[in-house]
């Protein structure tokens, strides 16, 4: 551990949402009927940062539900693994482990298909709303509000969070084939963003939440209206734009190093982000904190390796360049 | 071809229910959390039946849902490849192609889930019912009447057969992982057995329905009651117990034969069983023809070969042995 911890605090992170088992296609192609083999793994993009946030030194619980399957015995012990509090972690008897069949790309969008399960059945027992009161940052997901009841949870877990003064994280991850209705999308994370100080959109989720044409800041203009602080949006190659409620605008030039995979980058990006909020950095050297170890990632194949050293993350962060916009 | 076609008839087998994809672990192993790697397979009960009826011969259609989606792609490809039309198969947008991820076992039963999807979204449309008015025998299984829509759409499609002088087969295959309620599958599957004539239950299933401890006759007594007319109920290694509602009682004798490959033997089965009713065979000599292609399966490895000779199956089942039981 090497985390500026707080006393007061349970947890210095609470991630809220999706835990699944991705079934990944061994042969990269095109459409996920044509693949015949596939690995499974124990994922889902909110399971993921609690487990980034752990490796990084973070105290973290994991608000999740799985099936009371072999599938949820899996994820438990991959997330136990990675030093992840399981005290929150829920189990249904209603509905299996959610699983996702992908397809391995070299390039493009790959195929993929959402077997919704017991990631929709989290529940708002003690445990939940106590770990919410009592973790520096509550962090969730889009993917994770997309169903009841799970979203009502969250919801109300966010509410207790805010209420004791803790911040909280939303990742509007955005995809149509979970969110058809692109209207109730927004009206909900809308909704869900009163209680946001922090996010981290992607491009791709900015043009289909707001149309496509506008610049970073008007996009990110958009989130600070609804309520959030530090509004950082990923520009894939062109880097991260970042914009505050106190009306600074930076941008960060990505440095050119060579990729071995990209998969897990922005969870990557993300860890060393909030660790940096965490431990009171400002939003642009947390942006820079995140740039760090998403490029730590996308140099080696497979998950970030246990026990980063972010004393040495955040050294690095001052040497990643940016530059300051003007509105 | 080398059926008895009846020409008023559209189809000789109207299938209705589950096409799903299977995933099989590549390595045996007890639990679904341990299995890493896994290969898809085309699959479901009344798909894998309705390719068996089309490989010995018969005109058959498959009335079953698949999402709209790779999966759902590959079941119209393979279902399509082994002869069986596709003008009953329905895509839905509303839910992902079934997907049941199964462990592979060397003995033992395996471990799996379900993820039920569009396989429950069977609808009533004019194509299905006009297919179930028109073909000679009209199956069915207890996994597809687990879930509405298809309950409704199947048990329609049941009454519109028998209303057209049809013989109706019902699979009443059993799993507390489909039906958690016992009492609610009975009430249920006595309701459908009102249209059925022709059942083909396992001794798992009758325990499962009646309790243990009974003998064959019994169980099939009460399948007799429900309104069957033939019963056949499969006793493993024990061979098969036949019943009729006009007081027949046979029993098989299972010829040894060394086993390479036991998966599909029980659809195997029923398409040996259910041509030879179709071309108008005895039940005794119906369930002696089941018995030969279930050999035919046991005997190889992979699901059974293209363009099966009824005529010689018939023939083989002349040898194959039975004993008269008294009540």
């Amino acid at each position: 551990m090497n985390s500026i911890q707080n006393p007061h605090l349970k947890f210095d992170f609470l991630a809220l949402g999706e835990s699944v088992v991705d079934f990944i296609s061994s042969d990269p192609v095109a459409n996920l009927g044509e693949a015949a083999h596939f690995e499974r793994f124990a994922g889902g993009q909110v399971a993921n940062l609690a487990m980034n946030m752990a490796r990084l030194g973070n105290r973290v619980a994991l608000g999740s539900c799985v099936g009371e399957d072999g599938f949820g015995q899996l994820i438990r012990q991959k997330v136990g693994a990675a030093g992840v509090d399981l005290s929150c972690l829920q189990i249904s008897s209603e509905a299996p482990t959610t699983l996702i069949p992908v397809t391995r790309t070299t390039r493009g969008t790959p195929d993929f298909s959402v077997y919704r399960g017991a990631d929709t059945c989290l529940q708002p027992n003690e445990n939940l709303l106590d770990a919410a009161a009592h973790s520096g940052i509550v962090h969730t997901s889009a993917f994770a509000l997309s169903r009841e009841p799970a979203r009502s949870t969250i919801l109300q877990a966010l509410e207790v969070a805010r209420q004791n003064g803790q911040r909280v994280s939303l990742d509007p991850n955005f995809h149509p084939r979970i969110w058809p209705d692109v209207a109730d999308f927004k009206a909900i994370l809308q909704a869900a963003f009163r209680y946001v100080n922090i996010t981290k959109p992607s491009l791709d989720d900015c043009i289909r939440l707001f149309g496509a044409g506008f610049e970073p800041a008007e996009y990110a203009a958009h989130f600070l209206q609804w309520g959030a602080e530090i509004v950082a949006i990923s520009l894939g190659a062109e880097g991260t734009f970042l914009a505050t409620h106190t009306g600074e605008q930076y941008r960060l030039v990505p440095n050119l190093i060579s990729v071995a995979d990209v998969t897990g980058a922005g969870d990557a990006f993300w860890s060393g982000f909030l660790t940096a909020l965490l431990d009171g950095h400002s939003p642009l050297d947390a942006i820079r904190s995140g740039q760090v170890v998403a490029e730590i990632k996308i140099s080696r194949i497979g998950p970030l390796t246990a026990n980063l050293d972010r004393t040495e993350i955040f050294s690095k962060a001052q040497l990643i360049q940016y530059q300051t916009c003007h509105m």
